[in-house]
């Protein structure tokens, strides 16, 4: 599906067992966390740099700026208090931005959720419910299967 | 200090008390944690938003700009292998971004820096090093007292 959608760009193995693949904006593949537990999402922007810096500074904006569509939906569909928004790479080398809705009563509050190990899937409904959100609130910015 | 460098604007007491001042960008005060364990600076931009996507878009890209300055100083002034970049703020609610050089030996690899409690402070002549490397690779860009 990544494939489809990117046009062969190819995703990480580890990112693709961990997510769900929600579609492709101008820059980035969007992909959701399998974890019910925080709203969870990532951008995987379509380039080989493995830091951000490191990218051209057109696709740099690019990316920001999906940065901002993404905390901006996120903020206004789930109830949160905060946003952590991260590069980190450590694991995984491809290039991807986390962008978490925290909220005080979460599982691991004040903590970060990496390293973080409770998990729990979403239901089919829930996914529908998000892509379905998307749909309405990324309209024209976001390419779905 | 950071009175002095940033015109009255009030940085956060845990993050005066964590982190030594070490200047200031247009767009953001440039702290260093005070962990020499790894290189971990942090950016705060003078702003009363608390989430990135709420800034205004000219002082986003000025953000981004440091953040990209200051990524190419940690990759050539310390030996690292990926750089960590963060925007979290679930216990500190002023803006603050963390630019941190990882590298596989270091304490708390694969892991993040959030949470990890091992530290140890910098030396004066270590935090003079770095400051006189800011002052030759930041020139012209950087305040300093």
């Amino acid at each position: 599906m990544a494939e489809d959608i990117a046009d062969g760009f190819e995703l990480d193995a580890r990112l693709a067992g961990d997510c769900l693949i929600l579609g492709k904006l101008d820059c980035s593949l969007l992909l959701l966390m399998n974890n019910a537990l925080v709203p969870w999402f990532i951008l995987v922007p379509v380039t080989q740099a493995t830091e951000i810096y490191q990218m051209p500074e057109e696709q740099q904006a690019q990316l920001l700026e999906e940065i901002n569509l993404l905390s901006d939906f996120i903020n206004s569909e789930f109830s949160i208090e905060k946003l952590n928004v991260a590069a980190i790479g450590n694991i995984v080398k491809q290039l991807h931005l986390h962008i978490v809705g925290r909220h005080s009563s979460d599982f691991c509050w004040p903590g970060v959720v990496w390293g973080a190990e409770q998990s729990e899937p979403y239901s089919d409904a829930e996914i529908k419910r998000i892509k379905e959100s998307l749909k309405i609130r990324l309209k024209g910015r976001i390419k779905m299967n």
